[in-house]
């Protein structure tokens, strides 16, 4: 790529940022568009009314909103959110730290010396600049065995020991909001209970009665009491049909016209006889009704050998969690407990065996998907290629020859496609996340997290620089020799693509669909005419799963092409930038928090910049060695395992606080609460918390009827 | 190797297991050498008496002892040793059955398989057997593409799938046992008890009184007391330099003769003025003692920053072992306590950190180890090629050109000579574990045993299969595509190296080491004339680390051979029979119980077999390879696949079980001894359980010289 397509790419896409900025200026002050573009304050029912009022201002674009969102300190954001959302942001912060650092070096010091060099055959004409090739200011532009590659040499080891610092700067921070956030909280249901799965149930007695025996025989002072798992998976599409069905209901008995009520029950109410329609829906939800509590006495036996058992202790529940329970380590497997509104209610697998297969069957499904979705990346890798174009379709030669198009799709187009595609993947993680048999949301989206970021990585990293068959690229693992030579070569060939890619699918990407937020958008605009008032309004919530790998692939193409290709990092301080205002200003406005896992991202977010870090290494290992300078090559080699050992080192000083909180901690809330006089209030609250929403009695009174019928929870 | 060569090898090999079997059937009976062959009963202080008394019958050879090893049950034996020894000989009697079922399917359906190709062109003669090459017997003979290469398919399948259920059988069997030995088992110190490293000292407060202050605060209800642990190198060292002095004194006392007292005081004795010796040890053993006193007091003060903690309960003990104590994960890093008798007290590295950077230190140095070692073994390989010899001494050719010579050069020397260079490896490997900073000899022990079964692996499967140099070792390895093909193009090739090894190493090397103890009856024989009655007499324990290795290199020989080679499996089962008898022999008459781990050992023998597993599956897809079968190279790709999962599952099942014991048998025990009227007494012993010995009172008294001064424990 030339430095004037790339231009263009950076004009359409900055042009488009501008649209969408001020269409969000505008759009976010239209009473309308509020359950879109704040849905937090809607739910909270602030500014409704004076929002309604007409004033001229509404149709200016303003950017009171930014200075909203930077103003709250990490502190307020933590007491209106959850510290995940400052976890979150505190990627933006590190990164720009990084990438900070890293373009002064990169830009002052390397880019120079990289343009001086002349690897590639140019004259130093400057005002052909337009024209030159991107590639000119990358390090393949410097000459082979140049003196100068030792600058690029020190800049990793500076660089890498800058990285390490602040990962544990970070990491080390992160902790201690982590334990204050706990010293701080509330008595808290998950905190007291365990998750008990593959429960023995011997003939005779029920699974309930088998947990009630086991936990007052040995944790008589701690064990306060426990809820079963049931499978509900037809209860609760049941009782989701009956609320629909009530609303509906509820609605049409509001419409006075009885003419309106009055509707034919043959085929599409066309023909047949006329009936109250009011009449008919009301029996559908008697009938609904009655299966309902049908289902819900069945449901009550139907246990899965799970449940969640409470204790009175924090304490309590953590001996449960952390000693073994049974003679056979397959049984009584007990689990940290999820938040109640985190529990992802229809898991499956409560058996051990079931649980461990349908997690191989799960990663060999996720293995296929990211190896055949290379399929439609090979295609857009040949889009970014003019010539074959042309070669395919013949007929679009004249189009293709005209140099806005050509610059179009050669610095947009292919990003897109790429992005679309992207699109599905997501929700297919959280399905096979889900698969696994987690029990809540919050492990399901972790889960899935980990699996985006290799997907990404993997998909579109590898596979644009090591192009080639599927075939091919496995192949180069099979020779791990081999490796950072090919890398080496085929990194630095693709730094215009990716810059494309950021300027692509990190500005605009990030500007349209999280700030303009253009699917729910469509969607409000679409579903407006055919909804009513009382239809149930949801806050969303943020998917980390799909944004979390895409601000760690970002920060990973800048920790790669930090010393390849310093071009790369403008770009990318300018994505943290925007992602830290946009994120900021969503986190108060849009996303409200579903669950709180208090922090539990940033060890991912952790290994992907080791692993970015190492990679970086392997390409150095592989270019000073491409550029004959065998004596930098070697002495690169203990960078990696340095790395790596710090990474080692960072696993065991913090990670262990990620994964439970220390007895100290616990003992000192304990403590905290024994003084407390509400605590037994909160222990009767306690024993209800973890029963399934589906087993709750309905109650749907229809008072204008006379008939009102209240479904008493059955079995429990 | 032709066959003559190798009956050469094992007729010398029987003879000389004939002549070490008929040795120590007389030697045993003789009462001088009880100390070398039946130690367990002189510490006892049984039979003496009567063996004493001399009789004909003990100078012929009898097999009674044989009948005796045999008698025992497992039960009875358990009750005379240890679970250890029980899981010890639990590995004769898997690798009999394994090899039982190879034998029989190697011998009637391989081996003539594989004698009836004529790959390596020779005619069915049957006269000259002596004269063929052994490697007619391997699979190297059958023809390129045959059809019966699939019997050797089906043989690798079948025998994967025995080899696995025997696996789950031993691990379920040996895991119930602990279970119940863990059940049967008195109250023990070790299992109230935990070692607390890294204890973060504040100024103006001792290591102890934290201690004290951190487990009284968060575990007031379950701590009981707890040991501080000092540097006593030097004051062990005094100490025991004292009882030495002591113990000549005592001896030199004995002596009435005044004359023999009197010593000159010169250079050597020989010039000077004459001295009462009595009178000069004495005054020595008064310094000393002196030392010591000032030594014990100054090392009070040396606290290193560890404790053994006691508890009242296992499960209080467990609790503190399983929870994370502190907020920061690298301090109060809790583990197990071992037995009081197994402490390796002069251990240094109580910080965290600096334990970390010592193992980094010593896996580069076992790294180091393990590839300089290579060295002598190349030297050995070259012994085995008699012309590359002759090449090299042309003054031997006459000599070498005798049959006897060549034949027990080549069948011979060559394992004599590693084995010499290989009973140097398993101290270095003690020293490098105990360098690692364990505080038991039993983790010790257990790490070593994994060093020395890795170093084994390497050093002597894979040096001898894989000739060539180091390099060339280790860029097979950076190639893991071609690693089937070397492999099965390599190993088949040694399998006549291998038997003879068998032969060597597992016969003579078992009878003349273990059963005839060359060594302890040398070293007893010089000895004798300096040593009086009263010296120390110590019952030996068996070195694991290096006799569990050796017992899982032949069974690794045994399974990767199974189908290569099936001629070796005889050799094996008569191994296998052999180690059985000797040592169930030894355990009952020779070594005694050092420490208990309760079978922890068998999770190495079952990774080491499920590895034995894997190699062969890796050789079984090079060889079909090789053998132009690939349907049946592709097809035998899912069995490794298939066994490691296998293994993880066993790892899911049983390893937890050997890693600690379940809350459910804690609390069982714990309530035991509630109602037991010995309990308080338990606990006193327990509180003094983890004193170092080195501090305890010394007491040395002189009644002769009318002032005994016994020293009073310092500090404590």
């Amino acid at each position: 790529m030339i430095v004037s397509a790339l231009l263009t790419s950076v004009g359409i896409n900055l042009a488009l940022c501008l649209l969408f900025f001020t269409l969000y200026s505008i759009l976010r002050k239209q009473p309308s568009y509020l359950n879109v573009y704040s849905p937090r304050s809607v739910a909270a029912k602030e500014e409704l009314e004076e929002s309604n009022k007409f004033n001229f201002e509404r149709l200016l674009p303003t950017a009171g909103w930014v200075r909203r969102a930077w103003q709250p300190s990490e502190d307020e954001l933590l007491s209106v959110t959850s510290l995940d959302a400052v976890v979150f942001m505190r990627i933006f912060i590190f990164s720009l730290r990084v990438f900070g650092f890293a373009g002064i070096v990169g830009i002052l010091v390397l880019l120079p010396i990289n343009y001086l060099g002349n690897q590639l055959n140019r004259d130093f004409d400057i005002s052909d600049l337009p024209s030159k090739s991107l590639d000119s200011f990358s390090i393949s532009n410097v000459n082979v065995g140049s003196k100068w590659l030792w600058v690029h040499f020190c800049a990793a080891y500076i660089f890498t020991g800058v990285v390490c610092y602040l990962l544990y700067y970070e990491y080390s921070f992160i902790s201690s909001k982590r334990i204050a956030h706990f010293y701080s909280s509330k008595p808290q249901p998950h905190q007291f209970t365990v998750l008990v799965r593959a429960v023995p149930v011997s003939s005779g007695s029920s699974c309930s009665e088998t947990v009630e025996n086991f936990f007052t025989e040995y944790y008589p002072s701690t064990y306060l009491s426990h809820s079963m798992v049931r499978r509900t998976n037809k209860l609760q599409r049941l009782t989701s049909d009956a609320g629909k069905l009530y609303r509906k209901l509820v609605r049409l008995r509001s419409e006075t016209n009885t003419q309106q009520r009055l509707r034919c029950d043959g085929c599409w109410g066309l023909f047949g006889r006329k009936v109250d329609v009011l009449d008919h829906y009301g029996k559908k939800l008697d009938d609904l009704e009655d299966n309902v509590r049908m289902e819900q006495s069945s449901v009550a036996g139907k246990e899965v050998g799970a449940a969640f058992v409470s204790f009175k202790s924090r304490l309590g529940a953590a001996v449960a969690l952390h000693i073994q329970q049974g003679a056979n380590p397959t049984e009584w497997v007990t689990e940290r407990a999820p938040e109640p509104q985190d529990v992802h209610w229809p898991f499956f697998s409560a058996s051990f065996i079931k649980r461990w297969i349908s997690k191989l069957v799960v990663v060999v499904a996720y293995t296929a998907l990211t190896i055949l979705f290379l399929i439609p990346v090979v295609i857009v890798q040949g889009l970014t290629h003019l010539e074959q174009l042309e070669a395919w379709f013949p007929f679009l030669k004249s189009v293709l020859d005209l140099t806005v198009v050509s610059e179009v799709i050669t610095g947009y187009l292919p990003s897109l496609i790429l992005q679309l595609f992207l699109s599905f993947v997501p929700p297919i993680m959280i399905m096979l996340s889900s698969m696994e048999g987690y029990i809540s949301f919050s492990q399901i989206q972790k889960s899935a997290c980990g699996k985006m970021l290799w997907f990404t990585i993997w998909n579109i990293f590898l596979a644009n620089t090591l192009s080639g068959t599927v075939l091919y690229r496995f192949n180069i693992f099979l020779e791990p020799k081999k490796i950072p030579g090919i890398l080496a070569d085929a990194v630095p060939a693709q730094a215009s693509f990716f810059i494309a890619y950021v300027v692509t699918s990190g500005w605009t990407s990030l500007l349209a669909s999280e700030l303009f937020r253009v699917s729910p958008l469509i969607w409000s605009i679409i579903k407006r005419p055919f909804s009513g008032k009382d239809d149930e309004f949801e806050v969303p919530s943020i998917p980390y799963h799909s944004e979390i790998p895409r601000v760690l692939f970002f920060e990973l193409l800048g920790i790669t092409y930090f010393f390849l290709a310093p071009l790369i990092l403008p770009f990318l301080l300018v994505y943290c930038c925007l992602g830290y205002i946009i994120f900021r200003n969503q986190f108060l406005n849009v996303y409200a928090p579903k669950y709180e896992t208090d922090g539990k991202f940033w060890p991912t977010v952790h290994n992907s910049t080791i692993f970015a870090l190492v990679l970086m290494h392997i390409i150095a290992i592989g270019m000073f060695g491409l550029k004959k300078v065998p004596l930098a090559s070697s002495l690169t080699i203990p960078l990696p395992i340095l790395t790596l050992l710090f990474n080692e080192y960072c696993r065991k000083r913090f990670l262990p606080i990620f994964k439970a909180y220390p007895a100290e901690c616990l003992i000192k809330k304990d403590r905290e609460d024994e003084n407390d006089p509400r605590i037994s209030a909160f222990y009767e609250k306690l024993s209800t918390a973890y029963r399934d929403p589906a087993l709750m009695p309905m109650h749907h009174p229809r008072s204008t009827d006379g008939h009102s019928t209240p479904l008493l929870q059955a079995g429990v």
